[in-house]
């Protein structure tokens, strides 16, 4: 029994087996109900038409998303109720129940836009005082708004994807001539995102109450990094080539409704924003546990693996509504499926850094692994997996994992 | 007889009339050649069959461009050989014949992701010179790869579409605190773009003879700016809600084919670029004039237009073939209806400059208008075309037109 995917969860995915097409599942422990059979049920019928039921056959859960949230809401809420009512239970159809070991998982839905935020004040600490100046690590603009950028929908790729190391041009240290070549400091980065779920138009300010509506679902996101590449490309319009060789994603998508017992304060913010960024809800912010496991391809299973960050979603200064309030403020619409990630998850600790740039210092400071190797960026072989729950027991909330390994 | 959409052009748009779903159409003329209906004709038996056919009653040309070069190139020429023989064209079905005063353009393509280049010397010297160091205006990166970076997709809009006055938040000169109002700083970018014809796969670098191969047409491109918002937001990640707000596209997209004749030699590249930059098209540039309108909504039509602007596509530095070959040098994989913009096309002169940035210098210098009027910035009720076109008469290939008009 997955210890993620409790009746308190159920995320939704795409997944297919050696005897179906891409369609929509929900991660139920060990197992994946396959929701284009479980929706002939006859107590969908209440609030599903048979057209919109075609939404579970659909290679992403774009079509799903746009029924809207009452419907994400009521998919739910009559899972659960089957799931814990033997008597319902055994009314779902046994074979809509796939065993997760014989499915493969996909990309969860269409991304239309990808930005990345630079959200948590930690890491942007930690680079500024890297790359800029200790004394003013942050930029002036950073307590004032929710810096991000945009990024790139066609390399996302869905976890367990390999991932290439990529070439490109760079400017070593000390030298006068950029050169060409594979990059020397590639790194992952500790993020979270989040899954538009209802379109606004082209012109519409969201406010942060408009949270709840526009917001289908979270997943766990790895902004993989060439940081010599990115360094010497990034002035001065942002990051790019350093960046679009590939992102990591994990396939389900565990819903806003599921993480709301796990709504927390936000992040004292200091000044005061501006009155279109300020938050109405209290509990802005999410208690996440997130953790990074690398796994060098040296070295027996157990200890070839070691955590090397423990950190959390609510060291995260911008709040989520305050990132898409922020997005929408000069009317950019959104739409279903876009993606908005949170960049690195640092918190104050160094045990909770969410990149080998500032766990090893920008290359200084080795990390030392459990099985007696060091690493300052991630070498060929290596495995780096984020993982990330809230909560308990019956009551945990999991993301599963994402995972990648580089390729030479 | 509109002077663009000569025989020797044919560019493809999607378009509907009042009877009429958006399909795909060809401009010819002051007519557009509805080819879910003249697909029909037999000729286009001989190397469609009519699932690929269905391709031309798609919403956008993404499907089209999909069925391959072979097929975009055949298509143009079956058309100017029935246009140019009468009893090949009496074939063609009339009604397949629509009059452009009664078609409504749409966004030719479903646009995967859009990336803005930055490859125009005299642009980036000149904003260089304002915003950071008059003595080295260019960073140390800009001679050596074509810096670009990735802008937001679900605001590109077609030709013709109002763009609303975005707020958001900005830090006037001389302030201790930023501000949040409607821009105040409010311009237009003449650009180019190049519409992505084939995919590759993700971990595949394509060269700069993989160009023909992989590229549809092109289009012209407004990449509005607010600038006082970009100017706040941009350290160190790039633009973002300074151009998010909307972006304006042609609605005819012109076939490379189309555009053969007028190549020329590239840009005098010093340092000579890394190898895998390096050209081996001994014309790598185009050479399309390139023309900015300013029409204020004082005065009567024709003293309210004010041609501000002429450029030209030859006054990139960067070539698109080395723009596509950096794009991917990474791995990034590209999607047909990827867009590729050129970032502002400014040429040594200041009436050659393609922004009101460079044509006002950062508002120190107003621009007089035709009716006596000025501008540092764009005010509401201006409208803004770009038109562009290579070659003269009957061997004219032009681009119509993209404009916008500016509401508050």
């Amino acid at each position: 029994m997955h210890p993620d995917f409790t009746l308190h969860n159920l995320p939704f995915g795409i997944f297919n087996t050696v005897n179906s097409e891409p369609r929509v599942g929900v991660a139920f422990g060990d197992q994946i109900i396959d929701m284009a059979l479980a929706s002939n049920w006859a107590i969908f019928d209440d609030f599903l038409t048979n057209k919109q039921k075609e939404a579970f056959e659909q290679p992403f859960l774009n079509d799903f998303i746009r029924l809207g949230r009452p419907v994400w809401r009521r998919v739910r809420e009559v899972l659960q109720l089957a799931l814990t009512k033997p008597t319902l239970q055994c009314q779902l159809p046994a074979h809509a129940f796939v065993p997760m070991a014989e499915a493969t998982m996909h990309l969860p839905v269409q991304i239309g836009d990808y930005t990345d935020f630079y959200s948590s004040i930690d890491h942007a600490t930690n680079v500024g005082k890297m790359f800029r100046d200790p004394a003013n690590a942050l930029l002036p603009n950073w307590r004032h708004l929710p810096v991000g950028y945009h990024g790139r929908a066609s390399s996302v790729v869905v976890s367990g994807t390999d991932i290439r190391r990529p070439s490109g041009q760079m400017m070593p240290k000390g030298a006068t001539q950029p050169v060409f070549g594979l990059s020397r400091r590639l790194d992952f980065e500790l993020e979270t995102a989040f899954i538009v779920g209802k379109d606004s138009p082209l012109g519409t300010a969201l406010t942060p109450a408009d949270f709840d509506e526009h917001v289908f679902g979270m997943v766990l996101f790895n902004d993989w990094s060439a940081r010599d590449i990115q360094q010497w490309e990034y002035v001065p319009l942002g990051p790019f080539l350093g960046k679009s060789f590939g992102s990591s994603m994990s396939p389900w998508v565990v819903t806003m409704e599921a993480l709301a017992p796990f709504r927390v304060p936000g992040y004292e913010q200091d000044p005061t924003p501006l009155p279109y960024l300020q938050e109405t809800n209290p509990l802005p912010n999410l208690d996440i546990n997130l953790e990074v496991v690398l796994a060098t391809s040296t070295g027996d299973a157990d200890s070839g693996q070691t955590v090397i960050s423990r950190s959390n979603q609510r060291f995260l200064y911008w709040s989520q509504a305050q990132q898409l309030t922020h997005h929408t403020v000069n009317g950019c619409n959104i739409r279903v499926g876009d993606l908005m990630a949170s960049g690195t998850i640092s918190g104050p600790e160094r045990s909770s850094w969410g990149s080998l740039l500032e766990l090893s210092w920008g290359g200084a400071e080795p990390l030392a692994l459990a099985n007696g190797d060091t690493r300052t960026f991630l070498e060929d072989g290596d495995t780096v997996t984020f993982r990330a729950w809230a909560g308990e027991g019956e009551h945990r909330i999991g993301f599963g994992e994402v995972t990648g390994r580089i390729v030479g």
